[in-house]
């Protein structure tokens, strides 16, 4: 069984996209350039009121972050997501809030500052959902490291170009992918990039 | 300048209790048995759609948890409790969910079982709050550790007869405590037993 891309999704530097998976189908989150952050959001097509949600996969998983093999799981312990590959230095956070307007402001940003949570609303609102939820996000690539006295590091992504993690739905989902605009704190060390998704179809090799 | 207790209330082994706590107000929350986890869930009394969110602490603080001294803030990024003091060991969660139905099910709990979701669901409805947002509790007296390699221990509370920790509101509030009703993961090491909310009242003690 090998795979190819049945669809590209590019996610410019500082916006958001969304896209329909089904269930059982893979797609990896690519970081073109390396070192950018991507803020993974995924909903129930079917009730967006339930979504990935950090706390309930902590749970369910006993650890901060699935490994290869495990799922995120639901607002409703159901299982959304299986981690199947990480093709990355394996440094990804679900502790920080998606960064909004009032984030921005805090760090002392004049006028409007794009954000993952905007990204998040504007991509749901395209698709007719308004007022969603803004779960804490699965943050790809950032590297938010856990200290003994439970302090945390805001460290530059260490993913190189081309790095990914591939996952597949276990439910009929809305992801929305963000490239995180966060400029203010070092967490995308090169400077702010482009993400894809890709959507991946198996096709069966040998069928003879 | 001393404190008295203004108000005192129980929240029995596996119930959950709100109070109406005022800008300014502190108020303590006692292990009164030792090793009894507790669900703190604190609410803006103008607008339920804002609460304490620990994924928005957790950015505003740099830590897994607040030190005396510092704040919990909502998912508005704005101030919502100060933890004053803690008269514990100081091991507190606020990476873990609420538990609820769902999660007894899936270790084996056969009808219904108590759960620290249905007790601050049935507390804001006693309030006259329908449908209110499950945020992640502040987990007092939880002691989860994070090991190094990112995996989470589940340990008993360490918490000691009348250990307390105590916290002064920044905003009008609706704070629910759950006794946390978790049988079935020894978190709550000694058995499950009451915890108290003591709402104090500051008096100047020399006037002359």
């Amino acid at each position: 069984m090998t795979e190819s891309v049945v669809e590209r999704i590019v996610v410019p530097a500082r916006e958001g996209r969304a896209a329909r998976v089904t269930r059982g189908q893979r797609f990896r989150v690519v970081d073109l350039e390396g070192s950018q952050v991507g803020d993974l959001f995924a909903f129930a097509s079917v009730d967006v009121g339930e979504f990935a949600s950090a706390e309930h996969t902590r749970v369910a998983i006993s650890r901060l972050f699935p490994r290869v093999g495990e799922n995120f799981v639901s607002n409703r312990r159901r299982s959304v997501l299986t981690l199947l590959d990480d093709r990355s230095p394996g440094h990804h956070d679900m502790l920080c809030a998606a960064c909004d307007p009032t984030r921005y402001a805090g760090l002392g940003a004049t006028g409007w500052h794009a954000s993952c949570q905007e990204n998040l609303q504007q991509a749901m609102l395209a698709l007719g959902f308004q007022g969603v939820e803004v779960p804490q996000p699965i943050n790809l690539f950032m590297n938010i490291p856990v200290h003994e006295d439970g302090s945390l590091g805001w460290e530059p992504a260490r993913s190189q170009p081309g790095d990914y993690v591939e996952l597949r739905a276990e439910m009929e989902l809305i992801v929305v992918l963000s490239s995180c605009p966060q400029d203010m704190v070092p967490i995308s060390g090169g400077g702010l990039s482009a993400l894809v998704i890709e959507l991946l179809d198996d096709l069966v090799e040998d069928l003879k």
